[in-house]
């Protein structure tokens, strides 16, 4: 690379308190070790991950930089001082960095710099739910949050199910204390036949994913309060 | 569970031969070393997988059976045979399985069934590439691969850089051997603006994941032959 900036590091968090070490696949802590300078997007998580990656400096020695929904846009581009003549890693609250989190605007001006952006490999727990739910992955769409208002998450789900039965599998989330209103939602909304695939805490020790029509779960609903969930319409 | 069955867990693959040890996250291993039942894609990457597993069993104890694009339909259901009483394992030939593999349609099977399916932690190429491309990850589609003939692939191609400046990040694949061409179509088709991002070998010692414009690229194209590549297009 031309220019005088280190290499930039996407380190994928755990997903579960039930399992943070054996989560973090060993390539993960090789290529970190040497890193001093972290962007997270909470000190306490991103310290939380910190710790078990054998990191060679002290935690007093680190340099940690937040990047979050707070982060004014103006910021981000000063957060490249990080990664001036040092390598840098960014590090989410949970899973991917850079997929849903505001990290990916300071992957963006990497990547206009060309400043190496080098993904580490770690799970996420939508393509988890997706690998389970026994549906296409071949053709799939994940569309973030559903809308928070009740008309427009109703419009969403029904759109969302017509574009499944024209062949394109669903992702979506919510968050946690909402899940039950959208799980009453799509039972309400969605055709009887309509296969439904929940993901409830997956990668953790009492974490699930099953596939059932609408049908079905009407019969026995689960429980998904403040449980991180992911739920997929499918074929 | 109320029935006969075992459960069945998705082994995610290593996605490089330069790291395959230190790529599969130790809860793997933990979680399957007791299996003497494998569902493998191909014979060879099922058996070079397992034997990194730390399984109990020496490979002569292990029950191998065979599910792939060959495999009739009709004989997926016989596959259950292999969770009688027992659990069992589904290998694919790198990466995530049953995501764009016959494995999806066993594992649908296993969900009608009330058989338990765990999916294990991995990486998958395409979230890498996702990660490190700096695009809007809150929203996005996969569409496996681009049609093979180049009339339906250009047009594939308009449709998807229609439907990313609607807002969903697009990405796709093709088999390594057309990905020269592939890069040549968007290249020809795109808006010289659209950025483009292309993961190549992610995971492997000389992988790397670029974003620029199709400008940019026409200016400095790289060999994509029979590399594995995942493409995004994407704001």
């Amino acid at each position: 690379m031309s220019n005088n900036y280190g290499k930039l590091y996407l380190i994928p968090n755990f997903l579960s308190e039930d399992n943070p070490d054996e989560f973090i696949a060993e390539m993960v802590r090789k290529m970190v070790h040497q890193l001093r300078n972290f962007v997270v997007e909470n000190e306490k998580q991103g310290r939380a991950l910190i710790k078990r990656l054998n990191i060679q400096h002290s935690q007093q020695e680190l340099q940690i930089w937040l990047l979050n929904e707070h982060t004014p846009k103006i910021e981000i581009a000063g957060l490249l001082k990080a990664l001036e003549n040092e390598d840098a890693g960014i590090i989410s609250d949970a899973g991917l960095p850079c997929i849903a989190d505001p990290g990916s605007d300071l992957v963006a001006l990497a990547q206009q710099k060309n400043i190496e952006v080098i993904a580490l490999p770690g799970a996420s727990s939508m393509m988890m739910a997706l690998m389970a739910s026994g549906f296409n992955g071949q053709q799939f769409s994940f569309s973030g949050y559903l809308p928070v208002e009740r008309p427009m998450r109703i419009k969403k789900i029904k759109a969302l199910e017509a574009l499944m039965y024209g062949g394109l599998t669903q992702l979506f989330m919510e968050t946690p204390y909402r899940n039950n209103h959208v799980l009453e939602d799509l039972l309400q909304q969605c055709l009887d036949q309509t296969k439904l695939c929940i993901g409830c805490a997956v990668s953790g020790n009492n974490g699930w994913v099953r596939t059932k029509t609408v049908l079905e779960w009407k019969k026995h609903k689960p429980d998904l309060h403040k449980k991180p969930c992911i739920f997929i319409l499918g074929k």
